[in-house]
């Protein structure tokens, strides 16, 4: 198994010669501006955490995976320990509110040390990954008393949190959860129920577990509109904020799964524990979606760490494995055979990761980057066209990074051959750990709902026919110099706003439609933006190239961007074609098609 | 876990109605012809081995896997009982030679067998699935001496056999492998090297193995042309032909592996082992590709049968697994929530199992049945033809049942949501197992080159030219009844000819070209057959849905039919565009594209 290494240079193309963070930064309000200097000295740091420490239990973590002993939860070996340089880094805090301990900086600054973060140990990085939607919730939601208490703790990683919602028969319908919550003299709820699959949800990385559930009062509502949120802590706070008396919550089984083995993904039974209502009774499903829209772009992001990572360790086997000549005459003729890398589908599967994992790159720091500009933009103008464009492109990054990251990390195993299929080359790993990302926080389904059903048709296609005009924009300014690139970048513009109108008709006469279209006009999203970013890419390393003409980094940029332009992109036009067919073959004409015999 | 039945009223569909095996089986020479009876009898039988004596091994095969001990394999428990059950039932010499005591029924009915015994066991039907590449081999190039001796034994299914290719640093490129084989005084050699990834190549349910290695002469000229074939069988025959001393050949490893773990994959060391020339010497890669081709199709079919698990597995939990309402109003008005079933995209992923899996059991028999005419039929002239088909044919079962099968498997484990991840759940093992059907006897990208240049511009695309023919005539024949397929038809006949061609130029020019294309080429042509095959299958259930016009088999043929037409057969267009952007942008040109600083 080859090394890993945060691809600094890529990060820093995108930082500062793609987005110019810092000079975004300047503009916000509430925010600590950090000057570029440290920028990259915080990135710089968290690459070195990463790769030194993350990275060598990534392995490891995955074939000893967690154990459950009489109620404990004992992660691989080295998980604790990292966990403390974690906190000790003070990597926890970085985003957060000062005034509860947090740095202030940027989410989208905070988003780069994930992704190292992820791509170096995807298991490693839930423990801290799912207390930042608990840190959302709360600062979103929380009163005084509970930031004070609850939040701080999580910012400076002493304690972590998790997102129960998930119950045996309520997973995507999180309407039908039963667990309950009934009201105490003190103001507190005794919590009673069973949760499934909540990563995280007990382990020996810190001293404390702030669970946020979801449960029903007792004269709650039916469905969503019953749902509230509490903070069931495992160990009870005392006076001084400090863990006190055991909460009545425990763990009853470790999940065994395809991967992320060194997460310990738990069944909770909740025996009417402790709970602290979090916002007002039944207005749970809204700090949820403050939970989600939060761990979404990072779920995302794993898929394409995932793919980052497996990608690293391909071209280095297709650099040294030798195997056949090159159709074109001997490329290593002192060699008994030439580096796979001379093969053109072996290119192309390399190839093929690069652009995906590039181009998905530039798409989630920009989706991170509006979601900063939403909260802390200099006008409520400014901020609201950012909070459209972050809430239509998260379920984009959520469901586009992790379908493709999965085919990604199968070109990876393909080509090591037969060597992939091994599991100490460690190549297989990424495709089982990827393989959650396309389902949890919302499968892949659920966002392409939610992308065109809530952020595109009840938006009226506003937004989405913002990005459409941005698509021509690049278009007419590119068009002297790249006039393939305008051309393609025109017919997407004109087929994505088509297709918004096709599928408003249509979803109006039977709703069902939107639903048999949603996955592939999610997919044509990702494509249509993809190609958005990477022509984008191409013109600036362009730019650049004028001064240093022999950069292999940026000349590489120009040579990924014309393979995705020409070999990836047809893929859109799949979706389209599918979409425009529509859903008769597989709404209720097709009842038949299950029957077989 | 849902239990597993085999789809017999799909095969019957098949073998009856659509391809009439019984028929064509008559006009063949020097072969058993089964009556409709007899091919009822014995698919009726293997269902129920199978159903009842495989399945029930499958999921316990993969937690337990192998072990070795003081180099004896011990495969997982119940896999032995059944080896007998499998000998006992005949099923090992059902096509063999009836010489060597075989039934000397046809390939494709074998075909059916190992589908149904792949399907409800990948690793299992490992173990005797090995032998027949060894016995394809025998048949075409044994010694009189060597069939008595070794084919009757692995056609009564006493021994098995193994194909022993690939060593650590030869695997796609077979001519650099290293094992040598000196002569001894009496006619036998001594093999000496070491062969890795060899499945089955070590176990406990045979009395024997018999090991079919490739290995150089001393005086061998280098590469592929220095390779000759030997018998090296685990035990030597004593002179009645029973197992008598050990031959100095012992399994050093098992990989572990992620997945198929109820199969011992082996490193082999063979040490002086005594083994015998099979064939001339140096003309080993010709019995290579006789082993290769049998093992190509069934492997296809081994991608097939891991989606056509899976497809069940699914299909029953989106039966049973309630969440959320259909959106057009509830369809399970008294339960808590509408089955998931009811939900577009689940359709869809459903139905795009069901279309993949079903277009190719069509193409897998059609592709077998070109196989047996290839040999038994009744002049030169219709065996030349079907010779060239089932060549043709080969690299698309393989490589494009298997790419697509994996995307397949994914869609099963996307249906279970959260569940699909855990492993008792049992669908993610049919990706984890379906991997390696993409990788081993020749990866998708070796299929590609196959089929492109072997097959394809070597043979002046002249059996392409064939099939774009046929398609053309179904066209025409479907013009008046169909005329959306007829329209689908004549563009798939027009664009694939015109893609051969456009092939043929580029690949002139430049080697390479071919080698950017193929796997695109491939793709195409498998979704290009399977729109064949669909729209037959299509036309045939409406023609029998006269006289049962309630049958729901056949109106789910129809359905599905329309589905591939209108959502799957988009994908066809991406691939063409693709090949037609040429290999510009991942050849030499892009070379700076994989420096990344």
């Amino acid at each position: 198994m080859s090394g890993f290494r945060v691809p600094r240079r890529d990060q820093q193309f995108l930082v500062h010669q793609l987005f110019d963070f810092a000079t975004q930064y300047q503009q916000f309000r509430n925010r600590e501006v950090p000057s570029i200097e440290l920028i990259d000295a915080i990135l710089d740091e968290s690459a070195k955490f990463s790769e030194q420490v993350l990275y060598p239990l990534n392995a490891s973590g995955d074939q000893q995976g967690c154990r459950l002993e009489d109620g404990r939860v004992i992660a691989p070996d080295g998980f604790a320990e990292a966990y403390q340089k974690y906190i000790e880094g003070g990597w926890a805090s970085l985003p957060g509110e000062p005034e509860y301990g947090g740095q202030g900086l940027p989410y989208s600054l905070n988003l780069l040390c994930t992704e190292m973060r992820t791509t170096a140990n995807h298991a490693w990085d839930m423990y801290p990954g799912l207390s930042h939607g608990a840190i959302s919730a709360l600062q979103a939601h929380g009163s005084d008393e509970q930031k004070a208490l609850y939040l701080s703790k999580l910012l400076s990683g002493h304690w972590t949190g998790t997102m129960c919602l998930t119950e045996p028969h309520a997973g995507s319908d999180v309407g039908m959860l039963r667990t309950r919550a009934e009201p105490e003299a003190d103001g507190s709820y005794r919590i009673s129920g069973t949760k499934i699959f909540i990563s995280a949800g007990e382990h020996d990385l810190a001293e404390n577990i702030v669970h946020l559930v979801l449960a029903r009062l007792p004269d709650a509502p039916p469905g969503t509109k019953g749902v509230s949120l509490f903070i069931v802590p495992r160990h009870l706070p005392d006076s001084d904020g400090n863990p006190g008396p055991r909460n009545a919550v425990h763990c009853g089984r470790l999940e065994n799964k395809m991967g992320i083995h060194g997460n310990a993904t738990c069944e909770l039974h909740f025996e009417g524990a402790t709970g602290y209502m979090v916002g007002a009774p039944n207005k749970g499903m809204r700090a949820m979606f403050t939970m989600m829209n939060t761990a979404r772009i990072a779920v995302g992001v794993q898929g394409m760490g995932n793919a980052e990572a497996a990608y690293q360790q391909a071209l280095a086997y297709a650099r040294e494995r030798l195997q056949m000549r090159s159709l074109t005459g001997p490329k290593n003729p002192d060699g008994p055979a030439d580096p796979i890398l001379v093969h053109p589908d072996v290119r192309r599967m390399l190839l093929w990761q690069k652009a995906f994992i590039e181009g998905s790159r530039a798409l989630a720091y920009y989706a991170a980057l509006q979601g900063d500009i939403a909260e802390f933009g200099a006008s409520e103008d400014v901020r609201a066209t950012a909070q459209a464009r972050v809430d239509f492109l998260t379920p984009i990054v959520k469901g586009f990074l992790t379908e493709a990251g999965l085919v990604s990390v199968n070109h990876a195993v393909q080509v090591f051959g037969g060597h992939g299929f091994i599991r100490e080359t460690g190549v297989e790993q990424y495709v089982r750990d990827c393989r959650i990302t396309l389902i949890y926080e919302g499968t892949t389904q659920i966002q392409g709902l939610d992308l065109l059903g809530r952020k595109t048709l009840l938006d009226q296609g506003r937004t989405l026919k913002g990005f459409a005009e941005d698509l021509h924009k690049l278009a007419v300014d590119c068009r002297e110099t790249h006039s393939d690139y305008a051309d393609q970048l025109n017919a997407l513009s004109r087929d994505w706003t088509a297709l918004t109108d096709f599928l408003g008709e249509r979803a109006l006469q039977n709703p069902d439609e939107a639903g048999a279209a949603a996955v592939d006009f999610l997919m044509f999203s990702g494509y249509a933006l993809l190609a958005y970013f990477w022509v984008q890419m191409s013109i600036r390393a362009g730019e650049l190239l004028q001064q240093t003409p022999d950069d292999k980094f940026l000349q590489g940029k120009q040579a990924t961007a014309a393979f995705y332009m020409s070999r990836m992109l047809p893929q859109a036009e799949a979706h389209r074609q599918a979409i425009l067919a529509g859903g008769d073959t597989l709404l209720a004409s097709a009842d038949a098609a299950f029957e077989d015999d």
